[in-house]
């Protein structure tokens, strides 16, 4: 194994995407799960139809157009504070109960980690610093520094210039089945966060390891 | 208005993709629609990713890949011939009630009529022989030639090349929202069929018109 830095996917894989159900079900009362769900897809949608237009919006920007739809599709009337509200949602978007304290023991090995995400800088630094784990990553990386989303591969590049190391000395994590198959095809090695209990995507591209929990990875030779 | 030509995307606009559940429901009783919605939503998925990745794979088979996803996912185990059995619906599949009638007399109104699809050629070739379109169609084309999927700009610009047009002369028509709105972004003047009464996707790109049924078309000045 010659692994020189971990680089973990931010939305599903440390942060909860879900867990913004509270904003979305205070702002619509019976509707938080529909919303949530919807969203979540149409955020992606959005980002790999718009990628492959070529016409790139911020991560931001982006989420706020799903969550308009979302909205229309459901047939709730949401007002600018509304949507703003649930907006602000992201910026606190709560991790999963193993991110904490498994990155940190993670980064006491010395291999060093970083973020490789879809989110805006601006978001990502609000949701890192909200689940205090600042101290334990080197580096936070956005799309928005290439302008193309996952899995284009410009994005897991933009990983080996920002680190200055060689795809094959890169470990990457991502919960998200496409992510993982993205990442495996351009290079990485990669570990697929099953935290859903899903199949692999039969995208070509699988998966090194399949893991359920982030602690696995402390057991992991370095 | 100076229309030459009318292209139609073939899945959900001309042929129904739900029309697939009684071959489902055949073979996997009571999961006929649960398969139908996810195996639709993975062959669009995995159309998008796999266009991102640079990783092309032709309709067929990459219908065939999310409909092993699905089955997966479901907890049914598919045998190779239930597979295939399933997989034999999309060239038997229905056109909507809406679609021979007014594409006959929209063709006898002399401006050109073609499928711009992500199907392949054969498939494409057989749900037109089996709706009994091949008289109504100029040109069936099939993103094959170009290998990428819609929304990519060279699929639409394909349209344009094989029809010797420029793209303001040609009329397209999708039900799909993101394809209307890739077609739009691209330049012609786009027809959303919004058979599902859904909204705008919040793409940017806006269709021109908005229509429930294909007879609508009739009623346009050439």
């Amino acid at each position: 194994m010659n692994r020189r830095a971990w680089v973990f996917d931010a939305y599903g894989t440390l942060f909860d995407v879900r867990s913004v159900l509270a904003h979305c079900e205070a702002a619509f009362a019976g509707h938080g799960e529909a919303i949530t769900t919807l969203w979540r897809a149409r955020q992606l949608e959005y980002s790999w139809l718009r990628s492959l237009m070529g016409n790139y919006k911020d991560f931001w920007q982006l989420t706020e157009d799903g969550l308009r739809y979302t909205c229309q599709a459901l047939g709730l009337s949401a007002s600018s504070g509304q949507i703003e509200h649930i907006m602000h949602s992201y910026l606190t978007i709560s991790p999963f109960q193993d991110t904490v304290a498994n990155l940190e023991k993670l980064a006491a090995t010395g291999c060093s980690l970083s973020i490789l995400s879809n989110g805006t800088p601006t978001m990502l630094k609000a949701a890192v610093t909200n689940a205090g784990l600042d101290g334990s990553l080197a580096h936070i990386i956005s799309v928005d520094e290439v302008k193309i989303y996952k899995p284009h591969p410009s994005v897991y590049r933009l990983a080996c210039e920002r680190l200055a190391l060689a795809k094959e000395e890169i470990s990457f994590v991502s919960s998200n089945g496409w992510d993982a198959a993205g990442a495996k095809a351009f290079g990485f090695r990669v570990y697929w966060l099953n935290r859903a209990g899903q199949p692999v995507e039969e995208l070509e591209a699988r998966p090194d390891k399949v893991i359920t929990s982030l602690a696995e990875l402390l057991s992991e030779d370095i």
